[in-house]
């Protein structure tokens, strides 16, 4: 990012005013807010798949600036690099790695309306439009840009469930604004659509998209701030309008349905003239849209949305305070910003949302959520909002208890998206979700209830490979994709239901999950060294290579990656595997050639390779826990050096800053914990691992309202290796930072100096 | 009809045990019931356009045999003269001339499924299969046949929402029953369907049909009497199971999205095993139709279903006791069967439905309809509805005014289906529903809200050529469409609503409107006698033929017949019509010309002739209040002799018996009205037209529970001219009969002659 998107109003006056003062003296009057350090651009440059557009925390809306709909890798909508606006939609991911959303453009036009969006580069062949970055930008609840080709400037904000859009155009008799029902990001098809002019100032809508979701229904209201002056629905880009000899009889002009259909607010406006369009979404219904709306913003007030929003990122990026450079926070506040967007609020203010059955539903005793991209969040971004945002985590356990609930299949969900299961990824992860949540003391939710939606999910017959799982020991490669990651997911998300058995007392499943859980054991071939797929009649998969992306002519026995990734896929048992793999020292070397290795990277595509170190890809989640394997085997200091490598080179403050998807948020956690100090490798566990800090200062504030404070001393770009621990002011050698010792709130004081301790960590007191 | 469809163990019985008896002497232990008298196979045949299958008294489910889907002239999905049945759906329209619905097809199947249903003249192609009307048979609430090619013997009942289908397979390995989603009848499209098994003996499904209607939800369930032995979804013709190597990852087996979708429960079955699956619909979620199919029919007692219904149509068939020949009796309550079907509960259990803007809403005070037929059914269906069953107009009236609040162009409906407006015919015939209901004691709505409806209707700037026939004073027909017959049907729908103004009040609203109602003498055209389309400059349209279908050349001045049919349409002023033709003489010669002219049917289809007497075309309903004119006259004997012709040649007990679409039980509505002796030929006035029974006894039960009796002494084949009439005692010379003598109870009694009566009736006193 060549400049700097956003300073607010507050910070150069504060810059001005201290100038001939004793440096950076924030001011009652005027404080630097913790909003102000969030660069919504951050990954929006090639495969974060982040979008730059205003969202409230865990928000329904997100509206967007969508530049590409076909480009498989802009899954966001928004690409850094394009030229173009097709408009702004209302609905985007956060960082996924298959596009989808992006419902109900809505586009300014002045002069005859273009009914496509044409082409990026002919952008005047349709109703895209050029921009420059000079004329956008980007904030917490806030952005804006001017749309070269109309002289319309376009300005967003969101709240919950409705958001407004703010367009300021020249004076034109032709001035419109334009809603594309048919625009959705991706491949996707419209089953169905309709809109409705309910009023001289108000339309509502709906689509029906067949695409990641199989079947999902979204319905949207829009109140104009002025009645229009005109008004046109097409169809197939025909106006739908009453011509007595183009239609043998009648057809209402303020309603149509169909698969493509475009609105049209027609205006006549002055130079300057605001028009302002507030936007809300439902599940449900167009009434319960309009409900949304009329809740949420009942006046016409966008700045005062604006700020209400700002205060909400503020209240909950207050919940881990920093101190650092202001790279450092703008790093931090917008990982911490993209970790708190999803999952999304799904019901309706009246607390209706719409199932996994697809029947409408009113939450009881809960808030429902959606967008559960548990295969990459069950690693670091859930066990985060367990630690500091546990009443969301309780709704979202509700919440995908429900979809357990309504599943056909009585499974818990594994990619959720609008009520609907895309069965994307692998392993059963909304179990490490729950577990680690109960474990680390999140409720809310009836824990028996929970146990046995796990237990029963996990004993499904017919989900992926799991009979031949449950009789073998392993996922058979014969039999089933994927074995060698199924296998090893699938025994780890074992390990965590054992856990909770025992919490329940539930002996005799603990005892039968625990084995489950061992059953990685059983597809290690000593004779490579790595994991290896294994047939149904317990041949192994030949040929094999361990470092061939999916492993090898197969190409479908590893789930995007390598063996030489995944066989470290052991967090619940890193002792066990340590000593499957030959013991510390083998292991040691094993894993330091993970990251001097590069056959597995050579054959990727450079638009692949972002985030690897050696065989190492933090671009993608499979790899999110290894480095901090090395504080299992008493060289914390090979983490503390990758650590550092990693978020000195694969985060920052810029469009191209984040190295893989952010998939909802979990790289961003992942950077969150590892500058923090400490890391959840094994969630269920009632430990973190200590890896090595990458700020001076941070407060959080736990769950249950205590704060956890860490300060690094000494912490430099040199001074990047841990020397001492002190945990709640007593001497720590240990790797592991032990739950309880955190729960209560207490301090953990790390001494950085510039090279590795021999003392610190050698002698690792593995949890059991 | 070659044969008796049902005579029921009852009946035959009685025959039975009373031939040593002394003739037909009904016992109180085993009574003929009307509901005996029912057959279902009456407008089967030809353009009737009925269905035989099972249906409760305005039922929602009306679950029926499906011969054909493709044949536009097969609207209820059965044309009797067709060899094979492709299954039995769940929803039918009774005699509409437009296909839809056939919603869910169930057929049994034994052997190797068939995926398609394959070709009439080549049944085992596919899973239609061959029948035979010697194995059918249908009567109230019942249905069977035997199914050639399975074996299967397949029996139908249907509660109001909920219904069974009774199957009787053979032994085999291989019995199925497949449910098709895709099935529909009519060339439309399914936008989505969905399918899930719930259970192992339950499932659920939707589908959402772009059709006459344009988007049309409908959802089902469905539970079977045993466990399936096995069951598969097939999307597309492919079986949707858990299978790793043809699925990349798991899909679920138990639950599918698409457009084309089969559901087979799968049973090894033993020689006359029976499989019973209970089904309930509903148009707001799956959820619903499950409550209403386990609050409908909570057990498996089929005949207990079946008994239901007969019992129901017992008691509604009882509103009108009358006396006649087995061949009368069966016609009479046959019709009133008919009348009684249309329109359809649209609401669940809960009292919710879903509205015209597609949003749900619980009917609060009221019970929902749907499938509002009303350019036929304003004629003679809902005046009789206002008769007898004031409480189901009503509920009918609150529909219509729930669906003018939820419509986008402020209109009451026009044809409206399930939810939607389908913009078919013309006019805003909802008015005279609402205003001969308000006016004949229909109570139970807000009539002022009605008041106000039904004038914003009326003043719609949009709607098919208002704004020019407000200006104008007639719809110009060089700017819209069936111009001729829009001016003389808004002139009498706005004639309705002067009545209403004036019982409201409001005094300038009647000028207003009876100013409109005189309009169609704008475009009678004396030069040649008979009402022609003017453009908006006042010329008339040349060439035009008024004997010619939809008027000549442009062929589309005039809506489904003619202008010499057409001219005939203004039952709000007879006299006036009488004067602009020049006097009573010249009136009964045009009159007369009508039956004798034989231009305008020359060039139609054997078909299309099916009802006509010279250009009188007693199929469409243009021409149903004609013949009554002549008691307008003084010659009612012309009326007599014509309602004998048309109740004796085009009416009767057999599939062919209907001359031309049922129309949601107008035409049996015309026929229950002229056998009882008086017609409202306008309804919104307070009097019926006196014709002349054709049957000689009839009892009614009026809404208010008084009853009113007809006879007709001396009634016969021979005996069709009214000699004289005595009204609640008095001698009444009259033709007309105010609806004041009616209202209250009492009797009329006819005395019938050979001969026309040289007294009786010719000296009209008109109604003003």
């Amino acid at each position: 990012m060549k400049k700097r998107h956003l300073i607010s109003t507050c910070t150069r006056v504060l810059v001005l005013a201290a100038l001939p003062l004793i440096g950076f003296v924030p001011t009652a009057q005027c404080q630097t807010r913790l909003s102000d350090y969030i660069r919504p651009f951050v990954g929006t440059q090639g495969e974060g798949n982040t979008y730059p557009g205003p969202s409230a925390p865990f928000g329904m809306i997100q509206i967007s600036p969508d530049t590409d709909t076909t480009n498989w890798e802009t899954d966001s909508g928004y690409e850094y690099t394009d030229p173009t606006i097709q408009g702004f939609s209302l609905t985007h991911l956060s960082g996924t790695g298959c596009p989808d959303l992006g419902d109900f453009l809505f586009m300014p036009q002045v002069g005859q309306p273009a009914l496509f969006p044409g082409r990026k580069d002919h952008p005047e062949e349709g109703y895209q439009s050029a921009f420059s970055h000079q004329d956008e930008s980007a904030a917490a609840g806030y952005y804006s840009v001017k749309l070269l080709k109309s002289g319309v400037t376009a300005e967003l904000t969101a709240g919950e469930r409705a958001g407004m859009l703010r367009f300021t155009f020249p004076a034109s008799d032709q001035a419109s604004i334009l809603t594309d029902l048919s625009h959705i990001i991706g491949p996707w098809h419209v089953a169905e659509s309709r809109v409705r002019i309910e009023d001289n100032s108000t339309i509502t809508g709906f689509h029906l998209i067949n695409g990641w979701a199989k079947e999902r229904y979204l319905y949207f209201a829009a109140r104009y701030s002025r009645p229009f002056d005109g008004a046109v629905i097409l169809s197939d880009g025909r106006p739908v309008i009453y011509n007595s000899y183009a239609n043998y009889r009648f057809r209402s002009r303020r309603e149509a349905a169909g698969t493509r259909l475009q609105f049209f607010a027609l205006f006549k406006t002055h130079a300057g003239e605001v028009i302002q369009v507030k936007v809300a979404l439902s599940a449900v219904c167009s009434a319960d849209a309009l409900q949304n709306l009329d809740a949420e913003i009942p006046g016409w007030d966008f700045d005062k949305v604006r700020a209400a929003t700002r205060a909400s990122w503020d209240r909950e990026l207050r919940r881990v305070q920093i101190e650092g450079t202001p790279q450092q926070k703008e790093t931090f506040y917008t990982s911490l910003y993209h970790a708190l967007l999803v999952p999304n609020l799904y019901e309706d203010v009246n607390g209706d949302y719409r199932g996994f059955d697809q029947n409408i539903h009113r939450a009881k005793g809960f808030t429902d959520y959606t967008v559960f991209s548990l295969w990459d969040t069950f690693r670091a971004e859930h066990p985060l909002l367990a630690l500091i945002h546990a009443k969301r985590d309780s709704d979202m356990i509700n919440s995908m208890l429900a979809h357990y609930d309504q599943s056909a299949d009585h499974l818990l969900p594994m990619w959720e998206l609008q009520g609907n299961e895309t069965w994307c990824m692998i392993g059963y992860h909304a179990v490490p979700v729950i577990v680690d949540g109960y474990l680390k003391g999140v409720r809310g939710f009836d824990a028996q209830r929970a146990y046995d939606a796990i237990k029963t999910t996990a004993m499904n017959p017919d989900y992926d490979g799991l009979a031949a799982y449950r009789r073998l020991g392993w996922v058979p490669c014969d039999e089933e994709n994927e074995s060698l990651s199924k296998t090893l997911e699938y025994a780890y998300d074992d390990w965590c239901i054992a856990q909770m058995a025992r919490a329940l007392g539930q002996t005799n499943d603990y005892a039968h999950f625990m084995k489950r859980a061992a059953g990685y054991k059983n597809i290690y071939d000593p004779s490579i060294g790595w994991m290896r797929p294994k047939d149904s009649r317990g041949h192994w998969r030949a040929p094999f290579n361990p470092h061939a992306f999916g492993g090898g002519e197969h190409l479908a026995d590893v789930t995007e990656g390598t063996s030489s990734q995944y066989s470290w896929f052991v967090p619940q048992d890193v002792p066990g595997l340590i000593a499957l793999m030959g013991g510390r020292e083998k292991f040691i070397a094993k894993l330091d050639s993970l990251f001097t290795d590069t056959e597995a990277t050579k054959e990727l595509s450079p638009a692949d390779q972002r985030g690897c170190i050696g065989e190492y890809w933090h671009g993608n989640e499979p790899s999110h826990h290894i480095i901090y394997l090395y504080c299992y085997a008493g060289q914390p200091w090979k983490t503390a050096r990758l650590l550092h490598q990693v978020v000195t080179t694969q985060y920052g403050n810029q469009p191209g800053s984040l190295c893989g998807n952010d998939d909802c948020g979990q790289m961003s956690a992942w950077y969150l914990f590892t500058c923090l100090g400490f890391y959840p490798v094994c969630p269920g566990s009632d430990y973190y691992v200590i890896g090595a800090p990458q700020i001076p200062k941070a407060v959080m504030r736990l769950s249950n309202g205590k704060t956890f404070t860490m300060t690094a001393e000494d912490l430099s770009d040199r001074n990047i290796y841990v020397q001492s621990v002190k945990l709640n002011g007593k001497n720590w050698d240990s790797t592991f930072l032990p739950y309880a010792e955190l729960k209560n709130g207490g301090k953990i004081d790390f001494t950085m100096g510039p090279q590795p301790s021999t003392t610190w960590g050698i002698h690792p007191s593995i949890p059991e």
